[in-house]
């Protein structure tokens, strides 16, 4: 590929420039790598399940062979801390082999059959039957704050081989040495199962222009894509402005609102502080899951739990950011919030890195300061303060669209917290009862997503075995001969593909 | 509802008013209505599905009961013959029955399940379970085309009421009688099973305001809509430029293209003609399913079927259009295209009504005339003589999004099938074999979309059970009670829902 300029890392705790440099990959470089993942997308998604398994074994395999090197560099590139790395990537190996179960489970493919009529009036019944197809090549923007679960073979990627389509990574450029290593152990992998290298391709830069280049290509069929709501935004707006629009699935931002009910307050205060002060500072706060809202009712209890969370906020040591860029935005947009009339600020000292901040309100001013709903990105939260269970109720009523909502009660909460999870579900992707919306399982039943803008397609997950299902359209075939029929389709089902006949 | 202006319906056969006065719809109207639906959006996504499977039938009977006049007054807005509605009006009381099924039978919340596991390192494994949910109020548009069964209480009506969807008609201002007939029916059957009227409105009017106002409203949800590409692009944009961008179910046009090879056509060429110009002229040619392309083979039984079809045409008695602005169009654009170079143009007489129209023109012409791929609503087609089997595969290639593809083969032309159909499965979300593509089965594995423009959500269908699924979306609910879990999730299963437990 040309090399028209190139661009290094900086390391977020030195701010210098790391080793190794990079192509900011062209127009015409995205125009090369989505023409050859077109010219191979055919024999890619007719590959066989258990082929698309095995890749997906072997990339995972490559990333176990190449951990040390990965996380080694993850971690220059992100200052997150080593043992977290090493868990984000067995996450990441994890969703790989999940998907390789998926794909060769058969249920994605979603098969139906009617069964033919020949003597129904006034017309004969056809023979239908109808499976999924994968879309064809697809866009996945790497995210800044998952440099491996949530980029280069993230999940986005996993679940997209799986569905049979080639993959197009816009790595994020805090990170392109790991993407750059993450991305040759997946070059080895497809040359190990003998697939085409245009299944899969890197593109790197710094500039808005490569993402948009990207997303505005005619053979890019969706995208997947992590991060704010802002460079999100814009790239949905291309995305449906295209002649041909696609399918963006956007995770924007979400606030992940928590509601302590009362008499969990009561037999729990002191623990549920430091929980919430653990989960708000995990990753430096750079959590999509983050709780950055939590309402609590007057009482002696949430006395008792604000004096401990403010304790605990004050004893934070401060953590590097992901990069001075977000760093900038935290310190910038926190100020700007606590110059606003209406809100205490507790704040830890950082004498390196970046604070951990607490804002307290009421519930009267959280109602007149609709603002407060955006996220800022970091190790921030705000607790409102509710007259008791009804006034918080209330409050839940009003709440912009999240991946996640979450619910502490105790048995004697239960009327309250059912009126809440009958409110809380139509705000939110996943509803929590009693913990803290940090960590997301990778399992089969997992919802990652929600109303806008936690997902610009709310009925879609980008986590989870479901997530399959994005990169997917429904085909029927009509009357169509059994030896012409796709393999799952077929009456002698030679894949054992799980069916649903005439409705049953 | 206020009514600042009233408008009437236009007989497309006389031109003349028929009687009745019909609201015209204001802003104030609109948003009345959609603000009295979302109040009733949570109860309503709430009813147990048995309640809402008997508002379906009960919507069928009383469409039954007033079967002479729907299909009567129908029959006066719309020129189409009594006859035709008499099928329509079965085939949508069969669509709301078949949801009635559909919402009975639990599939459609695709409720999964992952087992805890409290010993799991390094976390203890959460129990999660997963269900969809109704999405809030959601827009449906009336089609012109089939003023029944895609309209007031059609397959879109039908599917998102069956989901929990409280339903926002803005309805075709060509047959406001027959809306207004049908809504009634939809309002008495409330009434018999006690829901509230505001989960069903019909909105009425004749200016485009009135669609815009519908689908920029922040409580609507989702669209459904079935027409011109014009119109239909107009309104996907303004729902994706929402503040909340919001999925829009658009069905904008197909030119289901049908591929005849060497041996079908030498053992079937007549009957082949009569068919072909028996479904294009169907309704009219006012089929979103008309076959608008067919290639062929040069040979002499080709030759045999082209005079056949010429002859067919010749003798096609004009049908009247749905209304005076479809006719202007037909007319308008057909004569344009004639007047290119590279086409015959072969016409019926129609001495009263449009004339039905085939166009021929060869493989080479095709490849230089992609304007031609757009459909003219109406009677007309194109022939594409190709010079044999293989030129006929490349023009496969290189086709636009379509409802269908249809393929019509002997045994001997199966290899040459098996490498179109790979083909036409990336175009079509239909593949026909030996059939033509008029007729859309109402049934489980039918798939009405593709690639845009046939549908602007290609994952999506707008027939058949699997409608359902674009007025849904999931939600996963970590850790909760069993006593606080949706009934469709509870351990003991009251509803009797379907479920996958951990994949399997």
């Amino acid at each position: 590929m040309s090399t028209a300029t190139t661009f290094s890392a900086i390391n977020p705790q030195t701010q210098q420039p790391l080793q190794g440099v990079f192509a900011e990959h062209s127009d015409q470089d995205v125009d090369l790598a989505i023409t050859a993942a077109h010219e191979v997308a055919k024999a890619y998604r007719q590959t066989s399940p258990n082929i698309r398994s095995q890749l997906l074994q072997t990339i995972a395999d490559c990333l176990e062979e190449d951990r040390q090197a990965i996380v080694e560099r993850a971690n220059l590139e992100s200052a997150l801390p080593l043992a977290r790395l090493n868990g984000e990537l067995s996450r990441t190996t994890a969703q790989l082999r999940l998907f390789a179960d998926v794909v060769e489970g058969g249920l994605w493919q979603e098969a139906i059959f009617d069964t033919a009529n020949s003597s129904r009036e006034p017309l004969p019944k056809p023979d239908i039957r109808r499976q999924n197809i994968a879309l064809g090549p697809v866009a996945v923007f790497g995210a800044s704050n998952f440099p491996l679960a949530f980029s280069t073979a993230g999940g986005d990627t996993a679940s997209a081989l799986a569905a049979g389509c080639p993959v197009i990574v816009k790595g994020h450029p805090a990170h392109p040495g790991t993407s750059d290593i993450v991305a040759k152990c997946i070059a080895k992998a497809l040359n190990i199962v003998n697939l085409p290298q245009a299944v899969f391709a890197l593109l790197q830069g710094t500039t808005h222009e490569l993402g948009q280049a990207v997303v505005t290509h005619p053979a890019i069929k969706a995208v997947g894509f992590t991060g704010s709501i802002h460079g999100g935004r814009a790239l949905f707006d291309l995305a449906q402005r295209r002649q041909e629009p696609i399918p963006f699935y956007g995770e924007l931002g979400a606030s992940n609102p928590v509601f302590i009910l009362s008499n969990r307050m009561k037999s729990g205060a002191k623990s549920l502080a430091e929980e919430y002060v653990m989960s708000m500072n995990m990753g430096c706060g750079q959590f999509c899951t983050k709780p950055a809202v939590v309402f609590v009712a007057k009482s002696t209890a949430t006395d008792e739990f604000l004096a401990a969370v403010r304790e605990g906020i004050t004893a934070q040591q401060g953590q590097t950011m992901l990069t001075a860029g977000i760093r900038h935005n935290y310190l910038e947009q926190s100020e700007l919030r606590a110059k606003q009339s209406g809100l205490t600020r507790t704040l830890s000292s950082a004498e390196q890195g970046v604070p951990s901040m607490l804002f307290e309100t009421t519930s009267e001013k959280w109602r007149s300061n609709p603002q407060w709903q955006e996220e800022i990105f970091g190790p921030q939260s705000i607790v409102v303060l509710c007259e008791d269970d009804q006034d918080m109720l209330e409050l839940s009523q009003n709440l912009a669209g999240s991946l996640t909502a979450t619910i502490q009660a105790e048995p004697n909460d239960h009327p309250v917290a059912a009126q809440l999870l009958s409110e809380l579900e139509e705000v939110a992707g996943r509803i929590v009862f009693n913990g803290w919306p940090t960590g997301v399982e990778v399992s089969y039943a997992m919802v990652h997503g929600g109303p806008y803008p936690a997902s610009t397609m709310p009925a879609s997950t980008s986590v989870g075995a479901e997530a399959i299902k994005r990169w997917l359209r429904p085909v029927a075939y009509q009357s169509v001969p059994e030896e012409l029929l796709p393999q799952a389709l077929k009456s002698t089902n030679p894949l054992n593909v799980r069916m649903s006949v005439d409705g049953k």
